[in-house]
């Protein structure tokens, strides 16, 4: 496999390398992966994050794994494992397929697996810059954007999803300026979406996810900008969980709400939000220390919010 | 001053004494007040917190300060002090000037100033009963209610506000759950309110602020119940950070939502929302050590939610 390099993800001198999310900003920690099975642990515990990303991480790990000699069977296996990882985010699923379970198993070649994450890693990036400039046009000079989770460098192999479009707003000379939603329970924005602004220069302000709706009420809001998991047919999407309740003060406040994914995030098996998985995650992320150690807690990693919500969905490809 | 006991405040053997809310579950420690400055630094610190409360403890403060021998001039200062120490709570201004405020200050006797503090207290319990007994027909067999902040038996000197009705109806051996709002940025839903329902033996469960809205697309949701820092006359009131989040997505939802509160929350000299000036907290509050350390913040610890998004709003006296 040839050295490639993203802002969270890596394969120099043979070996295949992620920042781990979980430390950000604080600590820019990179772990070897060792095999497929390590990766699906940095997968799980957010090591690894963010729809696309995974996708493209767990391909490179299976290509490398191939490459590295494991036998058919334990490609399968490991592969099976990792399309498994995570269940809401279609990307990742997506990219097994891609890299193994589309092709005869009797003619899966280490060379092919790795030329198929090679072009998965590359078009991540051009799939990036596509989307953005697709969806420039849609911020104005002077806009205030939301934005919730983090969609940026660290979840694409290029500039981004929703925070591509903020950027290269930014790099149009636009003056805008970005409200990030903190994002609970794991503080995506506040962690990592402040830390990726920070270092492009775009100025921002960190707010908690039940602001949003205050903010849109002062009038202080002109745009909302979102990633997306998984898109069903008829438009519905999954997305970090908060964001339909961002959408639906958005939609309360007439402010208008763009979702931003590459078209590997579209899944036409799926014919809408109601037959999108939901993972649930364990209640110590909501607890996280604070409350009775005890107490109940639901806690969906995503929500999914119905098309008839937002304004638009723009694909690198088309805008549905 | 006779001794007077609730779940976060005491005087007895002549000292005022209030639990901190601040290290609430994990540690249940009272402070001493050594006098009403200290008052003002508890109040601020949110040591002692929530509307009825914070009025309550400033009544108890200032007349303990002239019954220990204070001057005409230094109980006025101080009273001054207590009276600014928070500025969206209008029982907090309503208890100083009923102790001190609305006297002939040439008149201003300490038996004076402790009876009416005293009696402050005492209504307050009395209060939250009425307006809890006024709002339990509200609840219904089965209801899964959510609500935001906390509004118990630590904010008032009696059953609570909201979380008085929510106790009131499982009293009454009605089959209820609550949802928790954990609230950000403060927590006082997953530290004070799961600590209060617990004790009560209510069932509940913990959620993020930003998966209420989810709930009530599910149809988990039927009722929302919150209290209230400051009414105003035309029904539009302000209440903890998210509150409106709240109320925006119940409305979206058809999931009825009503606010608690005594009718000292109700402030007759506002005219309506736009009115009631919002604390601006400080940002580390929202950073909380995980995002980047300059990342500039936002941070009221209000918001107003207008009358016309909200089904009713019950006092002890009336409902408007």
């Amino acid at each position: 496999m040839k050295p490639l390099s993203s802002l969270g993800l890596k394969f120099q001198n043979g070996q295949l390398s992620a920042l781990d999310q979980t430390l950000l900003p604080h600590e820019e920690k990179w772990i070897d992966c060792r095999d497929p099975a390590h990766m699906v642990e940095m997968i799980q515990r957010l090591a690894v994050r963010g729809a696309p990303l995974i996708g493209v991480a767990a391909a490179l790990a299976i290509a490398r794994f191939a490459e590295t000699g494991a036998t058919k069977d334990a490609i399968l296996l490991a592969a099976k494992k990792l399309r498994a990882a995570r269940p809401t985010a279609v990307n990742l699923m997506a990219a097994m397929d891609r890299v193994v379970f589309s092709r005869d198993p009797s003619l899966l070649t280490a060379d092919e697996m790795v030329r198929e994450a090679e072009a998965i890693f590359e078009e991540d990036n051009i799939l990036c810059r596509q989307m953005s400039e697709r969806a420039a046009h849609l911020v104005n000079e002077g806009d205030n954007i939301i934005t919730h989770c983090n969609t940026g460098g660290l979840v694409t192999t290029g500039i981004g999803t929703a925070l591509g479009v903020i950027r290269l707003a930014h790099e149009q000379k636009k003056k805008i300026h970005v409200y990030v939603d903190e994002t609970r329970p794991l503080l995506q924005g506040a962690r990592l979406t402040t830390w990726e602004l920070a270092k492009l220069g775009i100025p921002h302000t960190l707010i908690c996810d039940n602001m949003a709706a205050s903010l849109m009420g002062l009038g202080k809001v002109q745009k909302v900008f979102v990633g997306a998991d998984r898109i069903a047919r008829n438009g519905d999407f999954a997305n970090k969980i908060g964001t339909y309740s961002l959408a639906v003060v958005a939609h309360h406040h007439k402010v208008p709400f763009y979702v931003v994914a590459p078209h590997t995030t579209f899944d036409a098996a799926c014919p809408s939000g109601r037959e999108i998985q939901i993972e649930q995650r364990g209640p110590d992320e909501v607890r996280a220390g604070k409350s009775p150690e005890q107490c109940a807690v639901w806690n969906p990693a995503f929500d999914v919010t119905p098309r008839t919500l937002i304004s638009g969905i723009v694909l690198d490809d088309r805008m549905i």
